[in-house]
């Protein structure tokens, strides 16, 4: 090996087939359960106006952005989240459907952080939102959605929790307590840390608010502080059969200045106690994107691509499902079509161009090629079958690769025979 | 409406859901066709280290990139095509796979050119190549999955052709014609623009390679300049049923500077007479990239979102098919489920729940409205069914929303009866 080669940026990803197997395991489990939910997809740009971010965040610009200036001199960010997007979207076109809107998204985002393991400087992240209906059986449903979605992916009761909480409660307790409006934000930044900070850190923290730390955690443990709007969601939950993964945790504030309402995180319970997703009302944020143009209270929560990764392959079970499907997507064929006699090469490409056009994945060497090591090709590509096109022609034997069992049939009903037998299971070897 | 509003950048699209359907039904046909043609998903980052593409375009920079240093100090590009990165991947990773590789890739692309009709800033593109095979029986292979893409995408035979030419049969006619090599890219650019070059300036500039006009016009009418590779191609292409599409066509040579042989270009052959899709044969790029470590030959083929988009929505067959799979799109749900009866919410919620774990797209009102109300919800979803919670429960009524038949069900065989129902037609009325 010769020079310098070049790599990937740090912190992207290459997704070689196997690594695209495990990406396309995440989106067709996400897509699948929101369209089950009756969620339509949508897709906004990766590059959007600088100034949509500045707006969303109030003007505190994060030092993570991909920012720059394009050729046209525009102030340009490769979006860190998709949000600010979607509250742009809704806001132009909210009127041309019925309400609510549940929409969704599968699509990458970018932060310049510090490359780490379960970390890039891209992920995709699965975005999924309600507008336009300001109640808490909106919260329930997405948090439902939620739940399903862990559960499409195997995990089970014990495994995660989704942790609610209620920033309006926060807000009665900071007025009972005599804090000012306009210094909300930093209190709730301090209650977002109340379990990371030191001690005495956190009560000099507080006092600046006149408070102590057991008032605060005081009221972070009384379950009688949970807000209607979380007692409306727990009893929806419980109608769908969903409450053991309910949990109210007041702690929880999430540090987005965006968020209004009820926010909730779903928590891994058994393995590092990551987020592995989180999420949140946020009633007013089409109204600042929009400059007060439209007003379209809003929830929703997003899940990113690195973390549910990870728990998926550290926890036996959910590995286990994940494994069996790259099992049959690692499978780049159904049948490879096996030439046996260098005559019939026209032949064997008629048949292959037939079963493609009729659906099934067939593959075969572009090469003539030994039949052993045609067999070994066809064994590696982790098709189910073999089609041995020889001398007999258009006689044709079909070889069962799991169980080295075969039959013969003619190449005149091909499209039948092949199609009526890939629905069969593969006989008594693997029944 | 007061005040300015942010727009998605020019040149830039919003997949509203109308739009992301369409997007999707590309999307699902390429990736559909190539899983069927035994090709594997692969995906590169969108943001690549400036130097991939200067390095694969020998220093010629295009003026159209999205580049810009990031936080690291890296000059770095928004991948204004895919081939770049692959040869980089491949070049990692060839090792670990049976050649050839077979490997497809959707992905996004960034060129910062004047937004216009058929042409933004950012476009999807299909790219799809093999690599490790440097016989012609490759070309062929990738050939006809381009043709049956515009197969699967309702295309027949006049409305498409696919056009190819070989390089190599050009390279041969200058060095009959003593052009020096180092002089032979720049005649190829000369020949590129044949067609569309004024008389005299095209006179003036083959006199610079001591050529006349009516030699090199001879020699593109002239089927007997095909190549031996044009000639193997056709032969394969002919035993698949597929030769009616291909065409030999030597004034195809396509700009970039990496291809070395095989090119071919789907045309339309009937509306605007567009480029739908190039490729050709690149079988130095992975040594290039590699600085010689790896030597891979290569061919492949990209078509882009928006021609293909436009030409299918010009050509009345292909646009009936789209507008079909619209229709089974823009349903958000398959079952509506109608709360006739108030105290029922949460035997409803439960029913939700229950249909949708069942894989059965499923919606309802999240707040409680009049049954009016509900029904016409049901429809603007464009549910197939309307199944109606009421006093009765636990019977439950299923209305076919298209024929406004109905049946009565029992909740406790819920799914069962549903999922039977919807494998079913629709009854006489849909008959």
């Amino acid at each position: 090996m010769a020079g310098p080669t070049f790599q990937a940026l740090p912190g992207f990803r290459d997704f070689s087939p196997g690594e695209c197997a495990v990406r396309n395991y995440l989106f067709e489990t996400w897509r699948s359960v929101a369209r089950r939910f009756g969620f339509v997809e949508y897709e906004t740009p990766i590059l959007e106006d600088t100034g949509l971010y500045l707006k969303k965040s109030g003007g505190e610009l994060s030092s993570q952005l991909f920012r720059f200036e394009d050729q046209g001199g525009r102030d340009v960010t490769l979006r860190p989240e998709v949000t600010a997007s979607l509250a742009r979207l809704a806001a132009q076109h909210q009127r041309d459907f019925p309400k609510p809107l549940k929409w969704f998204e599968i699509g990458q985002c970018f932060r310049y952080e510090k490359p780490q393991k379960g970390r890039g400087r891209e992920f995709h992240q699965f975005n999924v939102d309600i507008l336009g209906e300001a109640g808490p059986a909106a919260d329930a449903e997405l948090i439902s959605l939620a739940i399903e979605t862990m559960l499409a992916f195997g995990f089970v009761a014990g495994d995660f929790v989704v942790r609610v909480s209620d920033r309006a409660a926060w807000i009665t307790f900071a007025e009972a307590h005599g804090i000012p409006e306009d210094r909300i934000p930093d209190f709730l930044n301090v209650v977002d840390k109340v379990e990371r900070e030191k001690p005495d850190a956190l009560e000099e923290k507080l006092k600046g608010f006149g408070l102590t730390t057991s008032q605060v955690k005081g009221f972070i443990a009384d379950p009688a502080n949970a807000s209607a709007n979380f007692n409306a969601i727990r009893a929806d939950l419980d109608a769908r059969g969903l409450v053991e993964f309910l949990e109210l945790d007041l702690s929880i504030v999430r540090g987005l200045a965006y968020y209004t309402g009820i926010v909730f995180e779903i928590f891994d319970a058994k393995k590092s106690m990551r987020a592995v997703a989180g999420g949140g009302r946020y009633d007013t944020l089409v109204s600042t994107i929009s400059d007060g143009a439209v007003d379209l209270p809003a929830t929703g929560f997003a899940m990113g691509d690195y973390v549910i990764r990870n728990l998926i392959e550290e926890t036996t079970h959910t590995a286990m499902q994940l494994e069996v499907w790259k099992q049959r997507r690692n499978a780049s064929c159904e049948i490879y079509v096996v030439v046996a006699d260098e005559t019939r090469q026209n032949d064997a490409r008629r048949i292959v161009t037939d079963l493609r056009r009729a659906g099934v994945a067939t593959d075969f060497s572009l090469v003539p090629a030994k039949v052993g090591k045609q067999f070994q090709r066809a064994e590696q590509s982790m098709a189910r079958f073999a089609l041995v096109v020889g001398s007999e022609y258009p006689q044709l034997k079909l070889k069962v690769l799991g169980s080295r069992t075969e039959e013969t049939g003619d190449a005149t009903h091909l499209i039948d025979w092949i199609t009526q037998r890939l629905q069969e299971p593969d006989g008594p070897l693997l029944a």
